[in-house]
Parts: structure tokens; C-alpha cells; sequence
């Protein structure tokens, strides 16, 4: 039996991890619950699970929450960072669910991996930000961390049961997004709603940006490196619009292992909750014979330069692609703001990149001072770009 | 180090796992070869691997090369069964490569198992002839069977890693071979020099005419039957006329692994040696981005008639299967010389598989006499059709 503290509850990974704990009652218990804002969505959580615990964003949210579960569970009410962190370090727990969104996540999950407790980890940011101190401390730990996301859960899925020494290259695939083939010319005007649209999958709103900017498949990138311990350059990143190969591995012999499957997020969180293992999850199959055309292209460096720019962060490594986070965050919401356009947002990364001299990380809280770093100097460039 | 005594040094797989073996003399030597009627061959293979035994097939073959050969090695020089017997169950050998074509491969490999040895398999008919005391023998013994061929391979590393409960299928990819899209009544006018043309692999007579009646592949699911342990009923047989993706497993969850490759047989050779790891074989990588097309149809029921008739051999089990295989090694000697079209291949099997009653296998002897009496049939069967 696994317990579970579930961080970001509420989200889009957080209700189809739950739909997956529902079916399979013998495997899985919810212990936490660590939701947002969206309090009457918790509340049927708490009512359907009843955890012993819940988190909300703050003490208003928690009172406001405690009134309306009058008394109905015995469910412990926390609130803020520290209440995130309380739930996921619980005795109790076993295996912690990071799927909190952005740079909210990294505490959390930072102190379940310091606490020993294993990660199924669906936010980004987190490796992206403190991928060395956070592989140190699993290892150290024994921890086991498990992808939440298709394309690593497929890189995982190929490279289980093959020697690590024998892999030649991670080809990270990627849809393109919206933008793929649009005349570049085109992509200074592109408003939110249009970059909004994803091809093929549904998702939040920072995360379909990143996507279409690619600053998602870069920050991939980063996270692949520090999950299967692999150099940045042996990572390829590949186009395939048709996302049906969700990602591959090439081995010595030329050898090629790939997982195809439906675009559907319970196929990765069921292979994170039950790896090594694959739960019956109740899809349509992969329509194989529908299948006609499945090709690969190199993402081009101009119309992709968000994608560049977190490579070049990867190799750099240390404080730099938490910086890149930073920036990339404030660029995302000016974008979503409509203060700039959706090419400007790799122009106040790269600018932000520009001024910052890299340092080691040796503690979650150099991280931080990094990432407010960041994010404080993107501000700066925003206003000036803005201004202008 | 793998100690190997190659059976079938001078084919198409023979000499190819020479040229491996050549690469890493670390890990490999080998201790005997068994070759044909390619003396001359065989005479520069003994030369350059200084093996303890060489097998002929005769003695007149034996005497010509101990006269070519004139003491220059000590190799002791065999012949016959008897003699392929003898260098499979050497007590140095710890690992048979069984690479004779047809029904000849059948002893000696049976006698490999039966002598502890792990088995890297090429020859096809072995398992679908005798594929239930082979498995049976190989359990008993702890015996490893590691299979040497594309699809098999590619089902081996997409298995690797995965617990087999979890398995909803396999789906085995073949070409469709020259004829997948000529129209049908053509079908009974080929000549076997068009059908001996294999779009895709190089390979001897017999199996390029059983890769265009897909006799082949019928066959390779009821081997992957018993390598991978599942039902027929699990194995679903897919054109791919590509030949990129070489074979797939589908598991519960929805996920696919693949395993895409070059078309070269140094692949599955390689792994098979060294098996759960990856050589560094020197080939160029599959290009991806040369991609376009990537398809999947299901094979024609009177089109692929063969293969119709080896799935329903394979499901009948028993000496069935050595049957289907006796009258097709006669049906395509028949289309060979020319006595009879492509069609009547499948019509000459299916009429032999009538006339048989199944029986459990519970010896080599039975799985033998089950071959002569279908080629026996089949061959009587042949010549009223010829006659007539």
C-alpha cells in the first residue's frame, strides 16, 4: 500500500492522479491533501478521500474552507508553504505527489526528497531550478523520483531493463506547438489565445505558452539530464508533430526503444505511481492503423529560441537555469498580459540570462535568491522594454 | 567470456556473428564451427579462429578440407548429425549460436539445450517444430534462449524491464514482403525471381519465399509464443511495409515499446550475444528525420494465406505446427523448381494439414516423425497436383 501526500490536488495532474487512486483502492491511500484556491473542488476531494490532512494557499482560504467542511471529516486543515511541507515530510507518507504549478513546487517537493520520502514529480520547475541539490539528496536517500510527464515516463519506459552504459542518446520529442509552421514573420503579432491552443494536448496556461515557445522541451531537457544522469549533449530534441512516439532512447548497437501511446496524462502519473509496473488503465488503444504519416524534424533556432536558450542553461548549469526559470516566468505572464509580444519573451530571458554570473547551488536557498534574482531583474528589463 | 560453438558458421547470420565475435575477442571465442558445403569458406574461417572442432556435412566434404586444410591448425575436422551434435554439447561451449537453415537445425540445437548450453537462435523451424519440449527442457535446465532475429529481438528489448503480467500484447511488424501490393490474380503468375526480391532485408532462398507468403512471420508468432510465454490470441501481426519499428508490446496501461533499428542483422545478432547489454556495433544510426511515412495495415486473409495457416497451426499446437512447417519447406522447394505457382504453396500446406491429426509431442523422435510424415504427404499431395 502506498500513502500518498497529493501536492496540487486541484490541477489538471492532480484530479486524474486521483481518478487513478479511486480505482485502485488496494494500492493507494490518500494521506494529504494539498490543493489551491479552488476550495469547493477540495472539498469534494476531502469529502471523497478523507485525508487527514488538507493545505490551502492561505488562512483565509483555510477558515473559509473549515466552515464549509463543517465538522464533516475529521480532516486537519493547514495552510501556506509551511503547511505544504508539513504534509509532505508526514510520518505516514510514503510517496509524494509534487504536482503543484511554477516555482511553488520547489519547497515541497525539496523537503518529502529530504525527508525520504519517494517522489512522483509532475512539477518542472523543481529539477529544472535544483536539479543537482535535489539528485544529491535522493541519492543519498535512496529516494526514488518518478517522472509525471509523457516524455519522460517514455524515456523511463525505454530505458528500464537496458544498461545505463550502453545508452548512446535521449531523443526528447516534441509536438512543436501551435506555432510550428507559421510564417515566422508572423509570430511578433500571435496573441495568448492563439498561443493558448496546444495541437494535442490540454493544459494549463503556463504550461501551454512554454510549449509553444518550446522553453518547455528545453527545460525537459534540463530535467532528463538530472533524471537519468546523462550530459546535455546527449540529449537530442526532436519535432514530431504527430506526438504518438512520446520519446526514445539509442543504445550502442543502434538500437532505438521508443514508447508510443494515447496523449492522455493517466498513462504517466499510473507509470509513476505503480513503476515499475503498468496499472490497467481503462483507454482506447493506440489506433495503430490509423497511422500514416510519423516524422521528425530538427526545431529550427530562430522561431525556437526559448528552446536554445534552456540547452545553453543546461550546459551551464549551477544557478543558471534557475534564472532561466525566473526570467521565463515573468516573460510568460507579460506575455499572458499582453505587455509583450510572444517573441520578446526569449529576448528578456536571453537579456536576463546576459546579466547573470552563475554560481554552485549548495542549498535550496541559493536556489531561491537565484530564482528572486531573476525574477526581479526580468522585471527591470520588462519595464524598460515596455516602456520603450 | 562467452565460449561459442556457431552452427551454421558459413550463412548469412553465421558470418555476420563472426564479424561481432572478431570485434570483441574480449568477451568471445569460439571454440567450433559448424559450417555446409562452403568449404573454401569454412577452410579461411578455421584459419583465422583456430577453433577446436569444424563440422562438414559429409565425409567426403571432411576429407577435402583436412586435405586443403593440411595440418595447418589443429582443428579436429567432423562430420554429419552426429558430428553438429558433438560440438553443440562440448563441455568448453557455453553458448550454441544455431544458425543452420530448415529442419537440419533441429537436433543439435534440441542437443545444445539438452546439455545446459544457452542457445542465441536463428533457425526458425526449430521452435515452431518442437517449441514446447524446447521450453520445456530450456526451464528445467535454467537454459537461456536468446533469439536472433529482427522482430524477436525487438520484442526482447521491448519486454526487458516490464513484468510480463502486465503484457497485453505483442504485435509483431512485417514488411509484406514483394507482393503486399500487387494485385491478387497476378499472385498466381509470379516467378520465384520476383518473389525471391525482399524489399527490405538481404536473405537466403527459403526465407525471402516465406517472407512474400508470410509463411515467416506466421511462423515467428508462434516462436514468439514460446520465447515470451503468451497465448496466440496475444499475438497481433501488423504490415509495416517501412520495416522500421521491428516489433512492439503493448501493456496494460496503453503504453507501446518499440524497438526501431537499421535493417542490418548486427542488431539482433549482437544482442542476442550479449544479452541484456548493447554492443557497440559501427553502423550508422537509423535517420530519423528521413522519416515521412510510417504505416500500419492488417495482412490480407487470402492474400497472406500462409500466415492464416500458421496462426491456426499455432493455436491447434501440438505436432501441428512441425506439420505446417514439413509441407511448406516442401511446397516452397516445389515453387522453386518451378512445379508448382505461388499460390498452390498454401493450398498444398492446407491440404496436408487436413490429413493430419494432431498428437502431443513428448519427445525429439515424435516432433521428427510429425516432419516426415507431412513431408511424406505433402509430397504425395504435390504430385497429383502437378499431375493433374
Amino acid at each position: 500500500m502506498k500513502n500518498i501526500c497529493l501536492l496540487g490536488s486541484t490541477g489538471y495532474i492532480g484530479t486524474n492522479a486521483l481518478n487513478i487512486i479511486k480505482n485502485n483502492p488496494e494500492r493507494y491511500r490518500i494521506i494529504a491533501l494539498g490543493g489551491g484556491r479552488n476550495i469547493d473542488l477540495l472539498l469534494n476531494q476531502i469529502k471523497e478521500f478523507k485525508p487527514l490532512y488538507a493545505v490551502v494557499i492561505n488562512s483565509n482560504l483555510a477558515d473559509e474552507l473549515k466552515n464549509k467542511l463543517n465538522n464533516s471529516t475529521n480532516t486537519e486543515i493547514l495552510y501556506g508553504t509551511k503547511g505544504y511541507s508539513e504534509i509532505a515530510t508526514l510520518s505516514d507518507v510514503n510517496l509524494a505527489i509534487a504536482a503543484m504549478t511554477g516555482s511553488a513546487g520547489l519547497l515541497p517537493t525539496f523537503s518529502a526528497i529530504t525527508a525520504g520520502k519517494d517522489v512522483a514529480l509532475a512539477n518542472k520547475e523543481t529539477l529544472v531550478m535544483a536539479g543537482s541539490l535535489l539528485i544529491n539528496e535522493s541519492k543519498k536517500l535512496g529516494v526514488n523520483i518518478f517522472p509525471i510527464d509523457s516524455e519522460h515516463s517514455a524515456i523511463q519506459q525505454s530505458i528500464q531493463g537496458h544498461s545505463r552504459e550502453d545508452l548512446k542518446k535521449i531523443i526528447l520529442t516534441g509536438s512543436g506547438g501551435p506555432f510550428k509552421d507559421s510564417p515566422i514573420e508572423r509570430l511578433s503579432e500571435v496573441t495568448p489565445k492563439e498561443a493558448l491552443k496546444h495541437p494535442k494536448w490540454k493544459m494549463g496556461r503556463k504550461i501551454s505558452i512554454d510549449s509553444a515557445t518550446m522553453m518547455n522541451k528545453g527545460m525537459e531537457a534540463i530535467e532528463a539530464k538530472w533524471l537519468f544522469n546523462v550530459e546535455m549533449e546527449q540529449i537530442e530534441i526532436l519535432l514530431h508533430p504527430q506526438s504518438i512516439i512520446h520519446s526514445m532512447v539509442e543504445y550502442m548497437d543502434g538500437s532505438i526503444i521508443a514508447q508510443l501511446a494515447p496523449t492522455d496524462m493517466r498513462i504517466p502519473i499510473s507509470y509513476a505511481l505503480s513503476y515499475p509496473r503498468h496499472l490497467k488503465v481503462e483507454l482506447p488503444s493506440l489506433d495503430l492503423l490509423d497511422i500514416e504519416t510519423l516524422s521528425f524534424e530538427k526545431p529550427d533556432q530562430e522561431r525556437f529560441r526559448c528552446l536554445y536558450l534552456a540547452l545553453a542553461a543546461g550546459k551551464i548549469g549551477e544557478s543558471m537555469p534557475a534564472v532561466l526559470n525566473g526570467a521565463n516566468e515573468i516573460g510568460v505572464n507579460a506575455f499572458l498580459e499582453g505587455k509583450i509580444g510572444f517573441l520578446e519573451i526569449p529576448q528578456l530571458i536571453e537579456k536576463t540570462m546576459e546579466k547573470h554570473e552563475s554560481f554552485p547551488l549548495h542549498n535550496i536557498e541559493q536556489v531561491i535568491e537565484a530564482d528572486q534574482w531573476a525574477q526581479s531583474r526580468a522585471k527591470k528589463i520588462l519595464e524598460k522594454m515596455v516602456g520603450k
